[in-house]
């Protein structure tokens, strides 16, 4: 694989190819690339914490639908064969006692200093874009090739163990006579978030300023637009700070783990 | 509540009404009872087990699609608020190192000589049963007042920690004109088995006889119906007998617990 191509990462681009130009080094967020293949958040922890947040999981399924969870260990998901977790992600962020600690693009050494380490990967709401805009709804923030704005809200996730949360959102602004359609087609994919959570009134859900979202790029909106609220996989990352686990791993936000898995297998 | 009302519990029974009866005593299987109401299956784990199980269901979410896991020690499950897991269901199972030992309509004693059970609810095919009827579909065992049919296959479940499993499904016989129906209306029900897993060759997953299920009542076949089997919530007792945990308890097949659960908040 040439340089010239890792930097042109776009729709056309395999999944195997794009994780190869992360475990070379490239560093981008990843909506937009490998059209087709669903993307995965990923949190990684200490056996201690994995049955509290396989409950949290189970218990909040449309910010936190479990698409695999790896064997104690395991750094080779089945759901794109032949990758590594610890380097086919472009950038990881290491957490100790709920902090931010470091944000890297290889957690090989990290991970070879503990020997319990349980990976899960949940769904990303990148696996239903593309099918929106084969429905003709545009997507902004991918026509642009910017990050997806992602924003703190006041809904409480169900708590489970240790784990206790509010709920993280992504937001595409879309035109009203497209909202339903965009209801529909996303509610097709409930292993990838389902349907919004929230639709037109941002202050109600405590988002103060929809012009800064506390994770990822400012927000496209265009004229008439009404802000539409999925449930976001960087909800376990707002789970990690409020909870606070020894040591954690996550993806950074909009920086997604791509599957070898078709989109339609996670359509119902 | 009249004696003669328990034994008419029929489709327009409530089901804190259901759960009252059965609680008093009365033992029956659960189809065709509180139409438009989930109903559940389920399984009683000590804590040393609950992980390995809670990630058996993560990997096997057709057959154990998991509608609510209960804290440690708790009997309250949210989606039946009054309810008591302990009694609400007509007959339980209990299992010592995967042998069934017993059968009884109550377990408030068994269980209080435990104190770290976690109680998992699965979903059950019996949701998609009225939608289906009401698509005109017949479900012959509904009609006939019998316990649906459910056998052990040659499908392996993905194994998890200690569990390893092949896949109980549940059979009912469809005209071939209503086949694609039956797979359409209940594929949109995800939490509770969804589609059929196998249509039309029971040899095919190691179904020798047909006629004489593992499981529930003898099948009801009308001429020409196609076999169409789904994914069944009796799976986790096939686990413990392959299993072997020290101790376990289940609903007795067909025999159901009843959630206040609206069918339709598991549709897709």
């Amino acid at each position: 694989m040439s340089i010239g191509r890792q930097l042109v990462l776009d729709q056309q681009t395999t999944p195997a190819e794009a994780r190869q130009a992360f475990r070379q080094g490239v560093i981008r967020p990843t909506a937009g690339i490998s059209k087709g293949f669903a993307q995965a958040n990923m949190i990684v922890l200490p056996k201690a914490y994995a049955y509290d947040f396989l409950l949290f999981a189970q218990r909040n399924p449309k910010p936190c639908p479990l698409l695999e969870v790896l064997d104690v260990g395991s750094t080779a998901p089945s759901i794109a064969p032949g990758s590594d977790i610890r380097s086919d992600i472009p950038k990881y962020r290491i957490w100790h006692d709920g902090k931010l600690v470091d944000e890297v693009n290889d957690i090989t050494d990290v991970w070879a200093e503990h020997d319990d380490l349980v990976t899960f990967l949940i769904g990303c709401s990148f696996t239903f874009e593309f099918p929106l805009m084969e429905a003709g709804i545009p997507v902004h923030h991918i026509e642009a090739d910017t990050n997806v704005p992602m924003y703190d809200t006041s809904i409480s996730c169900a708590s489970a163990g240790m784990f206790t949360s509010s709920m993280v959102v992504s937001m595409r602004g879309i035109q009203p006579n497209q909202v339903a359609d965009a209801v529909r087609i996303s509610g097709y994919y409930p292993s990838v978030h389902g349907a919004p959570v929230h639709i037109g009134n941002p202050s109600a859900i405590g988002i103060k300023d929809l012009t800064s979202p506390q994770y990822g790029d400012k927000p496209i909106l265009k004229d008439g637009d009404i802000p539409v609220f999925w449930a976001c996989g960087v909800t376990p990352q707002a789970a990690v700070m409020s909870s606070k686990p020894s040591f954690a791993i996550t993806h950074a936000p909009g920086h997604m783990f791509i599957t070898d898995m078709p989109d339609q297998h996670y359509m119902v």
